[in-house]
This record gives structure tokens, sequence and C-alpha cells, in this order.
């Protein structure tokens, strides 16, 4: 995958394991729950795309040329992030399966389930939240222990913080949404895109990699905001795959967005599109917990057909310009701007 | 309260406000439920007894004789932290009160259901997790602000992570003792309290104040021994005060361990000793859901009658000589001797 961005991924991996080795004994040395969490942990956070960890090695690269070991940690640190935030998310979406293989919790309750524990549901969840709660205070740790100085270290810190904080409340608006009476607007949903995905999945790792490169203030704040349109970008192609991808290349049960009546922009437009048509019936499909292939086939065929996806790809298009105009007024020359496009092209175009 | 420590709570009261105007205003901006939470985050932590923070302040004094500002900024983020755990606990317990009032989860449970919410329970867990998630990353960030030289901030993070990764680990075998199908062992009991509450609860914070006063390694490090005794006598107060302390004074329901079958060092020495006598029946108790005042009432003088109070009296005594053999060690004269003597006598004998 992702072209530029994979040749980080054994630099990511290798600063896992060594993560692994110095916190990972630290915390299995408590009890054998922690010896179990440590191989858990490692093999979630190595199973991902690692697209943020690689962002932060992009941007190191594309301002001071290359990339060391305190990148690859921090990058690392960026990934067990991830799987903190995906940990906890997997518990109150109620998903079982993840990256093809079951999701922690899970494998927790069915831990639980194999050896005769009462109420192996809630001792799942109880699970999961803890391993949550462990790997995201592994990841401080990891970034506390860079070999930068310690000012660059405390910096790097304090936006790490800030930003998953404001990654928590947005999924807090995300959650709702969720379990509201009324749809969210297209506000609400746009909001939950940009903190959720834009600041978190692009901004910060984008800004920690230029941060690490010793970038000046005004170049970190333009890669946020370049970051914050991309991430926009990311997570409505995210949502698009969800719906329309193949489940071999998305690791997740094709059509679990309708099942659970997720608000998302497809979903918002689409209902607007079908109403009084002869797709009026596929608005009755989303948030129905059974539902077969035809069904899931109809949903896909009426984003076509009512022009939502061409009207989702007009505003990606005019993301992409709005990103560009940034990178312009950065007015940064190769290979940065080369790692930049890279990234753009990638984003708008990924099918995984 | 606590006597020596009740005296940090305004200063600590404090630095949580400051704490809430920096960082609450920044997870404020994201959305409106960001606004919601900044007041339930400063309510929560601000209703707690602050024994963890104070004890940051306490070992800071003993060993430079003031506390300045990082020092209330750190024990405030130690007491967000603690929101952190307790939040989380709560939901894994599935405990609804809380010093007194409704605890996080149950909140938004009870939002979720005055507003028509879909599926309000699973909803109130939701924002529970992620209103725990957000209090330790605004813990992390308000330590990483701290004035103190970058070095030193750097090493506190690093602690403060790595223990409270420990105790996440902890809390993992916590629940699996109260799921497993067999009663956990008194060592396995004894490992969590070691490490849940003995280093989370007094080594942690007392380590964190004396590196503030810049005390030297060997000494951070028998303060840390010290502290874990105290913790491991704090934890059996605890237990004890649970079971036979007065509702008005713990802030919780009497009995809510006997009914949730708490893997208590109470309840494993007394379940040996009722084995054939005329107390037998108490066995049955524990696990139950449905307790009246009498059957608690039983529990209780069961306790009494049976010698096991008196065993874990005569326990924490030979706890607090081996906490004294450490203080011995160190050398230190007062202020900081007559501080430590202070958190040992109200640790021993508090009432709530």
């Amino acid at each position: 995958m992702i072209g530029t961005l994979g040749r980080y991924r054994d630099g990511i991996v290798a600063a896992l394991k060594r993560i692994d080795a110095a916190e990972g004994s630290q915390f299995a040395s408590v009890n054998g729950w922690g010896v179990d969490l440590r191989r858990r942990l490692l093999e979630f956070a190595t199973r991902g795309k690692l697209i943020r960890g690689s962002l932060v090695a992009a941007a190191c690269e594309a301002f001071e040329g290359r990339v060391d070991d305190d990148v690859y940690q921090t990058a690392a640190a960026l990934e067990l992030i991830q799987s903190f935030l995906l940990i906890h998310d997997d518990i109150m979406d109620q998903d079982r399966i993840r990256r093809g293989v079951p999701t922690v919790y899970e494998q927790y309750r069915r831990h639980g389930e194999k050896n005769g524990f009462h109420d192996s549901s809630r001792f799942g969840e109880s699970m999961g939240i803890c391993a949550g709660d462990v790997a995201v205070l592994v990841a401080v740790a990891a970034v506390a222990g860079l070999a930068r100085n310690a000012t660059i270290t405390s910096s790097l810190i304090s936006l790490l913080a800030r930003e998953i904080a404001a990654v928590g409340v947005a999924q807090m608006a995300d959650v709702a949404n969720g379990h509201a009476p009324d749809a969210a607007t297209e506000e609400e949903i746009v909001a939950v895109y940009r903190f959720k995905t834009g600041r978190y999945t692009f901004s910060l790792p984008l800004m920690l990699g230029a941060i690490l490169a010793s970038a000046q203030a005004p170049v970190v704040e333009a890669i946020s905001r370049w970051g914050e349109l991309q991430g926009v970008i990311f997570q409505v192609r995210d949502d698009q795959l969800g719906i329309m991808g193949d489940v071999a290349d998305i690791g997740k049960p094709t059509g679990s967005d309708i099942r659970s009546n997720k608000q998302t922009l497809h979903r918002l437009l689409l209902l607007e599109r079908v109403r009084g048509t002869e797709w009026e019936d596929v608005a009755n499909l989303f948030g129905s917990p059974e539902l077969s292939d035809a069904q899931i086939k109809r949903v896909r065929t009426a984003l076509v057909e009512t022009g939502t996806i061409a009207e989702l790809d007009r505003r990606i298009g005019e993301l992409r310009d709005a990103a560009a105009r940034e990178l312009e007024v950065l007015s940064i020359s190769d290979p940065a701007r080369s790692i930049f496009r890279a990234i753009d092209e990638y984003n708008a175009t990924r099918s995984a």
C-alpha cells in the first residue's frame, strides 16, 4: 500500500518492538495479565496500516531529509495511541472484528467464555477498557523517553495530549450522534470529521514530524491546516470504502456502517436525495441489524444513481484544491513538496 | 479530615481550576459535549478526598520545606488521573453511586434516558469511557506544562505513565478475580493491593513530590518502599470501611463489596474461618445481589466474632512496623519525619 508511506513500516515496527521491550517488560512484571496484554498490544499495533506513524516520519523527512530513532519512536507511540482509541471505539461500537481478526475486547470475551468466567461479555469489555488505558500510557512513556532535548519532548507531549483529548471529545459527539433520536446535521458530522480524523489522523502526525525536524512555528501551523483538509478527505473516502469497498481489502464486514446507522455524509446526502424517488425504500435499510447482500447492493446502487457519490467526489476535489493552496502559501520545495503531493494522491485515491 | 494532609486541599483545588481554564477551554472548543465534560470533570475531581494529590504536596514539603505552583499542578494532575481511573472502574464495577452522587457514566445514562436516546445504558458507558480518556490526557498535558526544567518534567511524566500503566494491569487482575470461577488466592489479592493501591496511591505521589523537591535517588527509592507498605494498609482499611463503615462517611452503599463478591482479604480470611462453625451461612451472602440490613449486619458480626478483624488489625500493625523501619534507614529528620508519621497515623486510623 501507500507508495511513499509504505517504506516507513519496517522502522515503525522495529520501534514498536523496542517500546515493547522497554515498557512492556515493566508492566508485564505486575502479573500474568500484563504478559498476555504485552503480546496482544504488539500484535494489534503492528497489524494496522500505520498511516499516522508513517505521516510522522514523512513530515520529518520532508523538512529534515532524514528519519532517526526518535522519529520512529514517536511514530510508534502514535500508533499505540491509535490502538488505544480503536480498542475503546470497538467496545462503544460493539464491533467484534477489526483488521480481519477479533477485536481486543472480543478476544477477552472469548477467553472468559472458554474458561467459565461469570458474565464473559462484561469481562471482555472491562478488560478492553483496561487494555486501551495501558496502551495510551505506554505511548506517553515512550515519548517521554526520547533522546531529543527535554524541551522538544515536553512540547511533543503537550501537543499529543491536547489533540488526543480533543479526539475524545469528538468521539463523544460521534457516540451521541449514534444514540440521539434526531439525525446529526451536516455541520455536526463535519465537526466530527475535522477533529476525529482531520486533526488527529493528519494534522497531529504531520505537526509531530515537523517539530521533530525543528520546523518553524508558521510552517507547523500551515501543515496543520493542510492536514485538517486531508483528514476530512480521508474520512469521506473511509466512509465510502466502508459501503462500496471490498471486504477483503478493508478487513471489516461491508455494510456495518449501514447496519449501525452511522451518521456519515454519505447517509445524510443520500437520504436527502431519495425522498419521493424510486429509491425511497433504502432509507429503511439504515439501522437495520440484518441486511442481505442484495439490500447492501441496493444501497450501493442508490448512492451511485442518485448522484451522491458524484457529489462527494466533487467535494473531495474542492478540499484537495484548498489543500494545494495551503502548500503554495507555504512555498516549500522538493523533496518536501513531492512528499506532500504523494500523501495527497494516496489519500484521494486509496482503495483500502 | 486527614489532619496534616487537609491543608493542601485549597492549593490543589486552585490548581485544578487553573488546569480547567488552560486545558478545559481547549477541549471545550471542540463541541458542546466538551463544554459539558469540563464542568463534570472539575466537579468530580474536586469532590474527592484528594489524598494522592495531598501526598505529592506533603512529600515535597517534607524534603524542601515549601510547596510551589508546580507541586500543586502535579498534585492536581494526579487527582485527574484518579478521576480517570474511577470513571472507568465504575463502569467495570457497574457502580452507580460514587462520592454520594451518581457516577459519571450513570450521569450520562440518565441524560440519555431523559432525552430519548436509543440504548441509554450503552450510551452512558460509551460516554464514560470517553470522559475517562479525556481526563488522563488532560492530566498528562498539565504535567508537560510545568515551569520546572524540562528534564524534571520528562522524568515525572515517565514515572507517572509507567506506574499508571501498572495500575491498569493490576486492575485487569482485579477484574479477572471478579469473573473467574475460582476464588483469588491470598497472593493474588495482595498483588492487586500492592500495585493498585500501594504503588499508585502512596509510592507514586510520594515519589513525585520527592522528585519535585530534587531528592536523591536512594531517598526516592526508600520513600517508594515505605509508600507501598502504607498502601497495603490503606487498602485493607478501605475494604474494612466498605463493610464496617458508616454509609454517610464513605459515600457509597455499605455492603456493596459483599454484594459484588469483591475478592478482599476480609472475605478470604472470613470464609476460611467460618467453615464448620455457627457462622457458616454467611459464605452464601457474598455475591448475593439483594441483601437485607440484617444480612449485612450478620456479616459484620461474623467478621468480629471469628477474629477476622483482629487478625487483619494485627497484620496492619506488622506493616506499620516494617514501614517505620524504612524511615529509620532513611535517617530523615524533622519536619520530614513528622510529616511521614502523620501520614502513617492517619492511614492506620481513618474512619472515612
